[in-house]
């Protein structure tokens, strides 16, 4: 057997999120379709650096599955994008060490968030961006990013529906934002996230920058480790997972 | 009765196109339902500058109704963006005088036409620009380019099922291309356009930017007025209705 580490993009506006489900599109559901097909039938697992929902986009989400073929990479990229859909795409290939995995050994993940800060829609935005139309004071979003930087525990801005257990203490390599004409890019790299971690960090942000909150009053929302005391969740379609990092030599 | 123009957008992606048709959405059907919502019940006409196909977008078409209410512009297009759906816009509304027509007065009309040449394909630009792999020569494109500019019989160049009757001779004021990183936008601005024209001629300008046809050979194919001498239209999702322009006062 031989184990093969993929690098995919897909728009997510169109499929039910990663996770397979019966009766509905998903990411991982068209992959396996297509690695089936080319197994003559046999069922082919795919392992995932983690799931995104409904609309969040990929631009580097990474994925791994075990093979009884010996193919070279290129032939893999090829077969995989003759089957899949044009709304995914597999952009790179390699036959990683049987001890490898997708999820497990994560170093580092990257993901971006874009508002389009306009009064006025913009309907080639709108399955990509979200679009916000109050003013935002830049600044004291930048200055309140700084507070999400290094290592917290995250409860607060974490879903009170997600189900993990275990420890909710990740750390933020960077957490910035800013403008450039009417787009803003939020960028989050960390060791980890909670579930909706980035899309509720973009919402106490968003508040800030309107002047609803102070950018200092992360500190105490961290410390207080609870959900409620924040707003709505920004939607999907601004999300996407950027980039997955391993440890070399699979970066 | 009061005439209002109005100037709006929409991503063509999920559109059976502009024109009304039972069962299928379009970009009239959604805006005669909005505009019968807002009188009432009483069912309103819109008039375009001119169709446009499945998956065709516009960043500016045109359109023109009668309304027996008397409201300033800004509370049209209030009104009408409150109703219309995501990716149908009203960006600029205008009251006009009763002799106004959206499609009998146009002077000129710009298409643009978008190419992403690059080998690999990129899931976010599937549905917004055509994704041709293959390199180009970009001066060969930009030199026959010139050739369409001017007064011409367009018929090698529109569709064997247009049933317009009436002349197939059209003014070109600009047909241009230029590239831009991977991005290769065309622009056309002219009197008036035949059913897929420009689809027919981008087709033949990538066929001299792969070499198979010399930019002069548009002399010849423009004489000769046979359809049947091009390939294929290339595909909707690259066409873009840019801006309709009226004689003053209704630019």
């Amino acid at each position: 057997m031989e184990k093969i580490k993929c690098v995919i993009s897909y728009d997510g506006t169109n499929f039910s999120g990663f996770q397979i489900q019966p009766r509905t599109r998903t990411v991982q559901g068209e992959l396996e379709k297509a690695l089936t097909k080319i197994h003559k039938g046999e069922h082919i697992r795919v392992h995932a650096s983690g799931r995104t929902d409904t609309g969040v986009h990929a631009k580097g989400q990474t994925i791994h599955f075990e093979t009884p073929f010996t193919l070279p990479p290129q032939n893999w990229k090829q077969a995989l994008n003759t089957l899949l859909p044009v709304d995914l795409n597999v952009y790179k290939v390699e036959v990683v060490p049987e001890s490898f995995h997708a999820r497990y050994d994560v170093a580092e993940k990257e993901y971006r968030y874009y508002v389009w800060n306009e009064r006025e829609k913009d309907v080639f935005k709108q399955n990509y961006m979200y679009q916000f139309p109050y003013p935002l004071d830049i600044q004291a979003m930048q200055y309140a990013c700084r507070y999400f930087e290094g290592t917290h525990d995250f409860t607060t801005f974490s879903s009170a529906k997600a189900t993990i257990k275990g420890s909710k203490i990740r750390h933020m390599y960077e957490v910035s934002c800013h403008k450039e004409g009417s787009k803003i890019e939020f960028i989050f790299r960390g060791s980890g996230f909670l579930y909706n971690m980035v899309r509720i960090i973009i919402g106490a942000l968003l508040d800030i920058g309107q002047g609803r909150r102070e950018p200092s009053d992360i500190t105490d929302l961290l410390e207080k480790k609870d959900r409620r005391l924040l707003g709505e969740t920004v939607p999907a379609q601004g999300l996407y997972l950027w980039r997955v990092k391993y440890e070399e030599p699979h970066q």
